[in-house]
């Protein structure tokens, strides 16, 4: 079988260069890899596998001759080229939100649900960054028990609204620390020594942020019967989100067997030791891949109630990687048609 | 009815300086204050009142010719010289968890429970700080349903741990930011820019300020059969801890009643436009006594649910103030025996 080749939309932005990093450290069988941006990055150069690509401008044509290209550019840009990749022969991996929700449009965490896969239709979502390590974090419970309940308050880093909000946290902290005044501009308040109650747009008195929570661990466990309740919060931390998460279970389960389940569980880290000062950390989750879990806690003031704390690193397994991973289940399992270039 | 002499102890700690503070602010009705802290501290001078007081050194005999003692140095020095104060004539408001869930010692938020100060014996517990701010916020929905669950995540300052926390904070930040390493002392790990699901010591699997904020809710609501379960979250802001609740009411509430409710409630303050980005935010609730409320949302995944987010400044509603409020009360009520020493 030939190997993709491969484009990378956004490849300027916080998750592209994640990508980039990925594709080379996992050494994901392309035949060729191109970063892609809007003309504002073009011509601008990005490092890749020890060397640097330099960075197209984003076309309709562009996708011509690529079998596999990732978004991670936005929802306005993959609303409108996504589609283009696909009608030129691409399978797309998307990060965005555009395209979740949509009924033919497989939602996927690969540990969680790869058997969506199957009936792509050249679009697969990535999910959310607080949903992926969500529903990685709870789907061997609810394969045991059932869950019953969800129950979720996040802590997420400012990397999940962009390479903008990092640099507003390092101006605004600098400011500060000088005893200067801190302007928003990204958020609508100081995110410096401050948390907002507020991640994404109001949608009423929820944001999309909690709505995407709610909606899309229903659709990745396949259950949209599960109650499910959600308050996500900006914290000023420069990556990984953190989730303190209860749950309540069908049959009952108990922290000792959970915490056995989640040791075995594909792309979970247990840390749960409280004697030793052991539980997740963003600052121990950045740059790993893992979904680290701990805390895990018998929860007495609830029937088959159970309470964790989960952390991931939100442009890693959180973005970057769960979308590679998808890429490379797609190539793995043949979902991606690659035509022997070397005999045309 | 004469002024009380009012003994500070603990005045160079991260509240005395706010208790002192608030003392003059809000006119006090004391005939003199006196600032006391450790051997240590004494002779240094501390703010109070536009003026400066010479700090002096704790000794037994520190307490005679005083009527009342705020005391805000920590447990250990609460159990030993607590017991000193009141033998010599003193009514303590304690700030330490070492007397707050003795049965004979009234744990008072005056906004909620300023009955219980009836049966004093002497000393007062001021509760926990994240605990203050959750039953001011509760109490109203409490008393017009009654609360049948509580679910709390909390974002706590360092400010909460104490000074040196403080400098930890400072320190760390702006090591980070010049590339530098940060090395944790107070905290086991790292604080900038990070969050530690861990406040205060284990004991098993839960820390002992979720074990605070369970067992001290439940006496100053004076109803310790409600089911309560906690996650306590350090989080890099100065001062302002925050709270991400959820409630079952036994009977029907709605989150417009409850709004409603907590627009007239005494030392709440509602902030609840999404729409324009209002919000309770630390940065917001830093230097004010009010206790913040919003993100006021009916949860329809519980019957009768309630989700809310609850900040208050931690040194002063969560510490300071409430001290002070509650011997504000005290002397109030005549619960402060005070010789008429201009006759003596």
């Amino acid at each position: 079988m030939s190997s993709p080749r491969v484009a990378v939309v956004g490849a300027t932005g916080a998750v592209g260069p994640v990508v980039l990093e990925v594709l080379a450290e996992r050494g994901f069988p392309a035949s060729e890899v191109v970063a892609f941006a809007s003309a504002r990055s073009a011509g601008s150069r990005v490092p890749f596998a020890g060397g640097k690509l330099e960075v197209r401008e984003l076309h309709d044509d562009s996708f011509d001759g690529f079998d596999l290209a990732l978004f991670s550019a936005g929802g306005s840009t993959s609303k409108r080229y996504a589609p283009e990749a696909v009608a030129r022969g691409c399978v797309v991996v998307d990060k965005s939100s555009a395209f979740r929700m949509d009924a033919g449009v497989p939602l996927v965490v690969p540990e969680v649900n790869p058997e969506a896969l199957d009936g792509h239709r050249g679009i697969v979502s990535n999910p959310n960054c607080s949903t992926i390590q969500l529903v990685a974090a709870l789907k061997p419970l609810h394969d045991a028990a059932g869950l019953a309940h969800i129950t979720v308050a996040t802590y997420q880093a400012v990397s999940g609204t962009g390479a903008s909000a990092v640099r507003e946290l390092r101006d605004q902290s600098q400011a500060l620390l000088a005893g200067e005044p801190a302007a928003p501009s990204v958020y609508p308040h100081q995110i410096a020594f401050n948390v907002l109650p507020h991640c994404d747009a109001f949608e009423g008195d929820s944001t999309t942020e909690e709505t995407k929570l709610v909606n899309e661990t229903h659709k990745i466990l396949g259950d949209p019967g599960i109650p499910i309740s959600a308050t996500c919060v900006r914290v000023p931390v420069w990556r990984g989100h953190s989730e303190a998460v209860w749950i309540e279970t069908r049959e009952p389960l108990g922290a000792e067997r959970a915490r056995a389940l989640l040791r075995d569980a594909p792309g979970v880290r247990v840390v749960d030791d409280p004697a030793a000062s052991a539980y997740p950390l963003p600052s121990a989750a950045a740059g790993t891949d893992d979904v680290l879990v701990g805390r895990i806690r018998d929860d007495g003031s609830r029937r088959n109630g159970l309470s964790l704390f989960v952390v991931a690193d939100n442009l890693r397994k959180g973005a970057a990687t769960n979308g590679v991973q998808i890429a490379e289940l797609l190539v793995g399992r043949g979902l991606v048609r690659v035509p022997d270039r070397a005999a045309a």
